[in-house]
């Protein structure tokens, strides 16, 4: 099952972080945390990893109606996206698929929650 | 499927926000991430939620490997361990399973890799 929304784009990879960000926002969602995988890697581990950022994305209304069909659902809170630098100056953007992740919970409430989240994240990265 | 490890605790809120980072540590995870949520849904919508917090936890060398695995993973990065308030002064520590949560993947190496941090994470949520 594919677990999550991708597009790969031409932007440098801060536009890139910059412009998902944006179009998160006009889907409602705010991105509540944000981890540099590039410099943990080198700062815990001395390895030399590709430019990586994992962005957590949360609409505040869905999530609120989420928690309240789950209570534990916090476990799979916020969406991440994550961007990633590819070669030849590309630049790849992928949101997690809320309804693929989720699944194992097999809460129907939560699923149909999932499914509108869905909808908000792929309009966010088919507009980049 | 149960997608979460799971325990009930007397510790107040910040005891067990302490106590659980604590536990992560000896087992080598790191918090990278904390989400307030009982802070944000006030702020953003004005309700009042009880205490729950959404601490993103990583193991850096695990992290590496499951990257390496699957390129896209860091949609389901890092590790989410909630504490939330119950009644009666009782508070409830939650890791998710990653094993549950990273099923969608399909990928026999990554579940290898989920299935040693949700050794991992057990052993943390058990120790308080």
């Amino acid at each position: 099952m594919k677990y999550y929304i991708e597009k790969t784009t031409n932007y440098t990879f801060d536009e890139a972080v910059e412009k998902v960000t944006e179009e998160l926002k006009k889907e409602g969602f705010g991105v509540l945390s944000e981890i540099n995988i590039h410099e943990k890697l080198k700062e815990k581990l001395d390895v030399d990893f590709r430019k990586y950022r994992i962005l957590g994305a949360c609409n505040p209304p869905k999530a609120y109606e989420a928690l309240q069909a789950e209570n534990k659902i916090g476990t799979m809170l916020p969406c991440n996206v994550i961007v990633q630098e590819l070669e030849y100056g590309k630049t790849e953007v992928a949101a997690v698929d809320p309804v693929a992740s989720m699944r194992a919970v097999g809460n129907p409430k939560l699923e149909s929650i999932a499914k509108e989240i869905r909808t908000k994240l792929q309009k966010a990265i088919e507009a980049l």
